[in-house]
């Protein structure tokens, strides 16, 4: 029922992921939406959010905590954003995103959860950015995940994934121009050549 | 109705511009909606759609179409919409953005107009970024576009314009390290100091 919630957020937001279209995609009864959620859909948007948290999460997690060059984490998540996207024939973004532009009066109480996310994330990412002095790491991991949010718009306005691949490559190659020691840590383990 | 529907598009995407809602926001009696738009929501939605282009298109033209460096025209982009954004209590933002993630089956034909909307700013952007090789332009207006869009989400969700004027500040910082001469077109003008 989680997985069926996220799946329609991610198509078309809240406007897509009300009870009826969960029941129809899950094929749960419809009592036991309420038994588990008593909340309704406010609840069960907040538990498919919380589930994008933790996926999308391990998947930054997985691309910045590796000893890569910073412009080659960067290209990395755009190029695996936009394969994903291509994968779905651009039916399927950021459920957070979708969610956050979908707010209104009687689904306020959902803001705090999608900043509380955009902030989980923000911080993985900068937690990532060795080589970025400590101090403007969450300023690069924001640039990063604002330009990742617009690109993946971009990219499903357009069905392709152009968007996403050209904005990560621009982004990868102005952010290694501005912090070289985080685009080559190789350099460190010795075999560094002099004139 | 055209600005009635666009305010709603902006306020909550394509679930919150019903025909209803519609009506009841721009105290229009119901049959003029179908008499001037008898493609009904699809239409209007279209026709409202259109405005924002002019107008935000305006907007960036007023803002790239100047003499200034790239990173004085990225970080007041970013920094008039933090303003506006606080304005309506950051409620309203991109109306292409929102619609564009709440594309669904039967409203598949706005991601056309959608499309071609993104690239209509970008083409502005593009024509300001003077400073920036040719063949190069496209590629930082878009980079440019999909930071804003991406920011306007992260501040919506925070309900603060810091993400608009942080992100701001750091890609006009790490464009204006990349396109040196784009940031200081005043130079060309004489009185260059040598020496």
């Amino acid at each position: 029922m989680i997985l069926a919630t996220l799946d329609l957020l991610r198509q078309s937001g809240l406007s897509g992921a009300g009870i009826n279209q969960v029941v129809a995609a899950s094929a749960a009864p419809r009592g036991s939406v309420y038994h588990y959620f008593p909340g309704g859909k406010l609840e069960l948007t907040t538990a498919a959010l919380k589930e994008a948290e933790r996926g999308v999460g391990q998947r930054f997690r997985d691309i910045f905590h590796k000893s890569t060059p910073i412009a080659t984490k960067v290209a990395s998540l755009f190029a695996a954003a936009g394969n994903s996207l291509e994968g779905n024939q651009f039916t399927r973004g950021c459920p957070v995103a979708a969610v956050t532009l979908d707010i209104e009066r009687d689904s306020e109480d959902l803001r705090a959860v999608c900043r509380g996310i955009f902030d989980s994330w923000q911080e993985i990412i900068a937690a990532g950015l060795n080589g970025v002095p400590r101090a403007e790491r969450r300023g690069v991991a924001r640039l990063i995940l604002a330009t990742f949010e617009g690109a993946l718009i971009l990219s499903r306005a357009e069905a392709t994934k152009e968007p996403l691949l050209r904005a990560g490559k621009s982004l990868a190659g102005v952010l290694a121009l501005r912090f070289p020691t985080a685009s080559s840590p190789q350099r460190a383990k010795g075999g560094r050549r002099r004139g």
